[in-house]
């Protein structure tokens, strides 16, 4: 039996031009330790739903990536994250939305699908269920970084809602210009431990195949720099951002979350393979390639079918992107 | 060219034998005026999208169903409603979740899909945007049901969480009983209107097709009775509770809404007819009949093809349910 999986750290406007070698190896590190994380799960024999869980929460905690410790900043300068899993063996999900406090919110999208008789919970309801559970908490000052604040600032000096991506290279040259001497973009507006340099579109996801031929997704975002009025993307809802069923695949998507909710992108992968008999190939060139560039949804997909093939897809510059699979191949990719 | 519009009052444990004559001419009236309501837009050459908006704002005024002014009662004592709204030909959509004070989300979430670079807007959030967009608010009181209110208390007694319709016969029951003198039922813990007697599953929606070919869905709710920790179900998920798709079908469902978003419903039924050729029927009666069943997924939903074909299949005992076409086929029905 085949096992494994994929990872991914958000898509968007990332190109090799405005990369440096250092930031190239932080990324680079970052994922690759990730997908180790979750593959040393599924080489014990561990659940697939477990490897997903490990691998994001990796990325949660890593500041490079809009996730846990590196979300965004919202309009009114606070974090609101959104997360779900999803368990192919028997369809079952959890997924919570507009979190503030929560270190991992992917943890806290598994307590609700094992844990409670809901699916989704949101906003305060979702933390007072968190506090019930025992998930950890994390305060303002854990998920504060000058980078992604100055994002903010920017944003909010333009009035404007952006996707991660958007606003990256203007904020890099200005602070390449204003606040460095060396020109490397690393200076007093960037994090303390000098990772945050350069960010990208705002979501992390895993998808994985163990041992037992189950299947698992997750997804976990810290949403649109300055975004208003409890928006919520794609990320925490199942068919859209995360699906997983045994009988085709795993998927996790990251783009625009509008255009991947009204394409109900990572369910459609699964119905193009079981109702039209599709490869994963085949379907995820059909929904990223095709489907979702004719309405101008910009982003990308992480998949996996039951027979372990692994797919990658993305429509925009660059993909943050690992795999390891037991036939042997393993990948850590950021470009086209 | 077709056209045609179907409603539903919601799905659940809804017997002829615990139904009096006096009731049902309630529950049919108000049917029966919300299909006409959307069918005379229709009628007149107007969009399948305000035909539906139209539909759902009256069954959110009418306290018979549970969304609008007769949403239940949270675990808090107060109202959070979800609804959204999707529009076939350009695969638009708008959705709100955990509303307190908007007369109708309906209409929200058709601001949010109009006026809004977003698709989702849950909470506060989406009441600050519902206060730029002046849409019509409305305070506790308006929300305040007596026989809502009873419903609730014998929750909290219970400790329990309700579908509309677990406790129905319960309440329904003990008022009898201990509340009025005739058996009717109608008794002090009712409405003052006298309308909020017998009470189901918690949502309304609408599917039309318009004379233009245009197809759109509707769905709005007020939750589950006593329902904690900010709980979304499959009514605001687009792709599951609500999906329109000009090739293929408007869907609007009613049911346990965890089982529906984990089956992505309303989406499925379009990928079924798109992907496996089924026709309307055939994929409802997959959907609905074989693979919710299979998973104990009890509900129903409401369906109109491009053609103007309008199913309108459950697994439940009954769905509050009507349909009016330009083919001449009219039915207002609530048991199987």
């Amino acid at each position: 039996m085949n096992y494994g999986i994929a990872i991914h750290g958000g898509a968007g406007t990332i190109l090799r031009s405005s990369m440096t070698p250092e930031k190239e190896k932080l990324y680079t590190e970052a994922l690759k330790k990730a997908m180790e994380t979750g593959y040393a799960i599924l080489e014990k024999g561990g659940a697939a739903l477990d490897a997903v869980e490990a691998a994001v929460r990796s990325l949660e905690d890593c500041p490079l990536f809009n996730a846990g410790k590196g979300a965004v900043f919202n309009h009114k300068g606070g974090h609101e994250m959104d997360a779900s899993i999803m368990w192919g063996k028997d369809l079952t999900a959890g997924a919570v939305s507009l979190i503030k406090h929560v270190k991992n919110p992917v943890s806290l999208a598994r307590a609700v699908m094992e844990k409670s008789e809901n699916v989704f919970l949101c906003g305060e309801g979702a933390e007072e269920f968190a506090k019930e559970m025992k998930v950890e908490f994390a305060g303002e000052e854990y998920f504060h970084d000058a980078f992604r604040f100055e994002q903010w600032k920017k944003a909010q000096e333009q009035e404007g809602v952006y996707l991660d991506h958007n606003i990256e290279s203007d904020v890099r040259g200005r602070m390449s210009e204003e606040n460095t001497k060396d020109g490397s973009g690393i200076g007093p507006g960037t994090s303390d431990i000098g990772l945050s340099i350069d960010k990208k579109f705002g979501t992390v996801g895993a998808v994985a195949l163990d041992k037992d031929g189950n299947l698992a997704a997750a997804t976990s975002t810290g949403g649109m720099t300055n975004k208003k009025f409890g928006r919520v993307g794609d990320s925490p809802i199942i068919g859209a951002g995360t699906y997983a069923n045994n009988h085709t695949c795993a998927i996790s998507c990251t783009g625009h979350g509008e255009l991947f909710i009204r394409s109900v992108v990572a369910y459609d992968i699964s119905a193009l393979m079981e109702y039209k008999n599709l490869s994963l190939r085949e379907a995820c060139e059909e929904v990223v390639m095709k489907k979702l560039v004719k309405i101008g949804g910009e982003g990308g997909l992480i998949a996996i079918d039951k027979h372990g093939n692994i797919e990658l897809p993305f429509n925009s510059e660059g993909m943050y992107r690992a795999m390891k699979s037991s036939s042997g191949v393993e990948k850590v990719e950021i470009y086209k």
